[in-house]
């Protein structure tokens, strides 16, 4: 429950950064609320609020039902979290939401992909010649959405640019600390991790789940 | 995002657990989305809702708003799960909301308490006697809401009778694993794990976050 501050001396509320998470019907729950988790702890770096194509009501997988804003209501572009999902399978086919996606990649500074919501991603093209990864059950789908992409088999999480895409769920989690270590420190990473009595995978390439 | 359907031959819906989730503003997202993630996969098994005192929208940590269900709209008390958070620090002082755990945990037939969740089933009284662990950084506070428990400052989660109490956060999801091995079967535990692409801690006395 411990909420770390390390708002260093000098900072500002201007310097903090909007986490931007987009929500779905049937997206997996864990693949947001894991990193969601992991970076509302850092209550004087980020701000979070969840983003719905329209707003309103989504139903996430396992039946919970929870309020969102609508992609015209994100006021400022910072951090894009993006979970995967059942909810995906469809998503990918509908181009007006993948253009809305495509938009709201283009303008943030960084974007957090979780399972597959690479997926998404690569459908819009923006992945094209970078590194992603993905869960690994479904990645023989996820590549279909782009062949482009340079898809990493075995990866619990992969860098490219501004692009942080994981493998399934859980993944997201140790995918979020490292993006902690990566703009912040990795004691502060450590810290979050211990307070949320989490074992951290802190090696992008160690990746137990991967298909050999 | 695999789902894991292993109902058998003869099994009836009506064999199904419900898993009534208990939600209150400030509650920590991974303490229920955790397990609820667990759970949730497998369908043919549980049935998962979400409920608060006295239903309507719950403000939980991060922001999250979602929709309850009232504790008087719950059905079948099969599997109460309860959640942590800075939320507990206010309802261990709401008699009328300890009143209502107490019933609902009286009634259940098991009970799944995630970190300081305990401080809340500790101060219906209902955990005296009773081995039970919670978040080790809340301990010394937890322990204050029920002397007569048998805390556990080491151990990952504690199985007492019908109680399950897990230490923080992402120990929900080793005490849910846990609970689906002690239930169905160590195979059905490490699928699902793998499914979440979780590097499961199986051993509830292995505990690298107490406090030696």
């Amino acid at each position: 429950m411990m909420i770390f501050c390390v708002m260093s001396a000098g900072q500002t509320r201007s310097d903090m950064k909007h986490v931007n998470v987009i929500v779905f019907n049937d997206f997996t729950l864990l693949d947001a609320f894991g990193p969601v988790d992991v970076l509302g702890r850092l209550k004087e770096h980020y701000i979070i609020d969840f983003f719905s194509f329209q707003g309103g009501m989504i139903c996430a997988a396992q039946g919970l039902r929870l309020q969102s804003k609508s992609f015209e209501e994100i006021v400022s572009h910072d951090v894009l979290l993006i979970p995967g999902g059942f909810g995906t399978r469809a998503l990918v086919t509908d181009n007006e939401f993948i253009g809305a996606i495509a938009k709201l990649v283009c303008k943030a500074e960084i974007v957090l992909c979780v399972c597959t919501a690479s997926a998404l991603v690569a459908k819009t093209g923006l992945l094209d010649d970078r590194k992603a990864t993905s869960n690994k059950m479904a990645l023989d789908w996820v590549r279909t959405q782009g062949y482009s992409v340079l898809w990493q088999p075995k990866s619990r999480w992969v860098v490219d640019g501004k692009f942080y895409t994981s493998s399934g769920v859980s993944a997201g989690i140790d995918m979020a600390l490292g993006f902690v270590e990566d703009t912040l420190s990795v004691q502060v990473a450590e810290k979050i991790a211990a307070s949320m009595e989490y074992v951290r995978n802190n090696d992008p390439q160690y990746d137990p789940f991967a298909r050999i």
